[in-house]
């Protein structure tokens, strides 16, 4: 037996396109690890399942019982977007798309979304941020997923007329992700922010309260509180400041849709949610249903979730490089989708979803 | 009787400085309405209080009944800011300096916080985004001020090791907001961007309930909604897509800092809280205690916010444009305070906080 069968991987892998433009993205996500599987001799075997408004109308349930046990039966999820216009604009609908991808996580226990924001050199233009301002920019944020005010009771009170949202943080739940951001910062540039509302918010209390306590097992991580206002202004201010970024999951939500401006786009970022059972791996970037169906949207953050997927779920740390270098030889290359192009990418070198995965295999 | 006497106005402003750098800001401020009072012939008349950390280190509460009263008997309030680094870095203690201004708020119904976000010309390249994408912008928000998480129950269960906080709003409140928002809406571009997070949010779900309905009593208005994380990205990406934004107290308060950066810095900004009774007119920077006594802090945010409170609480348009009108010649000729200084400004235009306060009373 030679060393390669010993490195041979089987593995099975569900895709879960969701809506919108979950579906052209990751069936780009999937050929790509369709090709690193070919080229490193690994067998990895694939499903799919339904979620969100896609599952409503095949089922009338955002996640069917059966998405959620092919879920927990598969190693590793590659997961597209939720969410359709028509919820957006009746704000009274009971059964909404959203509902499936909050159930999924607190189901599958994915209490850790990891972001990595981390710019591509030949993207520094494409930002609307000065290029001095973000050169060497890179950020990994740790959202708390499965509590804060998205998982705590909600309702209305006095015949509807109020409503109400709880948010909620125990102790156990602010340990854990603390854990994970400070092992992070210990592998990179030992310095961690927090980022809490500690000011107003009983909550962010207790956060500042459990990091300053685990900080005290880190030693030589550099620890920086900052309140939500502030680190949405310092981020845009100097970016660069940050490293590894811890926060809870509704500050999360924003920051990190704020920082994806540093990427250059949102079709760049993809994203890891990981827990103690099958991690999901998905762009940051929703549905878009306004460019659905049309060819358009960028596959780079859902093919560079399928390289998060293969160095955090499956260890393969040289095929997921494989899939960031293939990436950058595609924007080296001068391909561009529409929404990383900008005044000077020759129109010939702007390229829809299906082209720009054919131009990512041929580098593979 | 001459014209001159119907209008000389007789007013009473009580200054409220707080903490850190807000006694140096406000003292400008001041000296700027006594100009404008000497040369346009009113009668302003002067009184202080205290509030936050320099009120519960005098009287051991954040907001004494006597600043409350004295703010209750004036004609506007010009303030401040408050807060000290002591109290973010414990967590648990019981009286804070932001206590002091969230009653503040409640107890004069400031419900309505208005923050203009405009661009002198002069600060073009003092931003960290493009100046291209900026070039242009004029932002007005509404932030909600007496609802939302702030103003929920909070607390502790499970011996201390769970917190939670209430968010909650009524219809009544988001109706008052919304219809404040509309009728700038009129008197500018009729664009109106209602920011929630309705895909997840029970408040948020009313929220975009109650403006939908109130955008019925403003046909000519076009109305955008987007979920703050896309807000919070789009803010930088395409900062011209704004007009005016209303939205809830949490949001408001970390997108109006993000939007901070379009004008260049906190230094420049200005805020208005309004509702039935006393207005209260004050910077969005915080106390900053880390520049606080050193002479080097930004007034201009506390001139506009005079400016704001001439022409808001007493109707005063033109003695308000004079000092926006001096904010600018101040720029134009060169001068800068530090935060807004860039390579290219000379080092004998880099000014402290009272010479800058010198040249703007010159302007006028
Ligand atoms: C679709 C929505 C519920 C979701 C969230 O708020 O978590 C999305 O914005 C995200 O960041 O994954
Ligand atoms: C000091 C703090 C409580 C306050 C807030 O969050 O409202 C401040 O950030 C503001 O925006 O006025």
């Amino acid at each position: 037996m030679n060393l390669c069968s010993y490195l041979k991987m089987k593995k099975h892998i569900l895709v879960v396109p969701g809506d919108g433009i979950g579906q052209e993205v990751t069936a780009v996500g999937k050929k790509v690890l369709e090709k690193i599987a070919e080229k490193f001799g690994h067998e990895f075997t694939y499903d799919e399942a339904l979620i969100g408004h896609a599952a409503i109308e095949a089922a009338g349930n955002p996640l069917p019982d059966e998405t959620l046990e092919k879920m927990r039966a598969s190693d590793a999820v590659l997961f597209g977007a939720v969410g359709h216009p028509k919820y957006d604009n009746d704000p009274s609908a009971k059964v909404r798309p959203e509902q499936g991808l909050l159930k999924m996580r607190k189901e599958l226990g994915l209490y850790a979304n990891l972001r990595p924001i981390k710019l591509f050199d030949e993207l520094l233009s494409a930002s609307s941020i000065k290029p001095e301002i973000l050169r060497g920019s890179d950020i990994l944020f740790f959202r708390e997923l499965t509590g804060d005010i998205y998982f705590g009771e909600k309702g209305r009170e006095n015949d509807g007329d109020t409503a109400y949202d709880i948010a909620r943080y125990s102790t156990y739940e602010v340990e854990r992700i603390a854990r994970k951001a400070f092992d992070a910062a210990m592998t990179r540039g030992k310095k961690l922010m927090s980022v809490d509302k500690a000011n107003v918010l009983e909550t962010s209390r207790l956060w500042r309260e459990v990091v300053q306590r685990v900080a005290k097992e880190y030693p030589e991580v550099t620890v920086e509180h900052q309140f939500v206002d502030s680190a949405a202004m310092l981020l845009i201010k100097d970016p660069r400041r940050f490293d590894v970024v811890v926060t809870a999951n509704l500050f999360g939500d924003i920051l990190t849709d704020e920082a994806s401006q540093i990427a250059g786009s949102m079709g760049m970022l993809a994203s890891a949610s990981i827990g103690d059972g099958t991690g999901v791996y998905e762009p940051i970037h929703g549905s878009a249903h306004d460019i659905t169906g049309m060819g358009l949207a960028n596959p780079m953050a859902s093919v560079l979730s399928a390289a998060l997927l293969l160095d955090i779920s499956f260890g393969l740390k040289e095929e997921s490089d494989a899939i960031i270098n293939a990436v950058d030889l595609v924007l080296k290359s001068g391909v561009r989708t529409r929404d990383i192009a900008d005044a000077d990418t020759p129109k010939d070198k702007i390229l829809g979803t299906d082209a720009t995965g054919e131009a990512l295999l041929s580098y593979l």
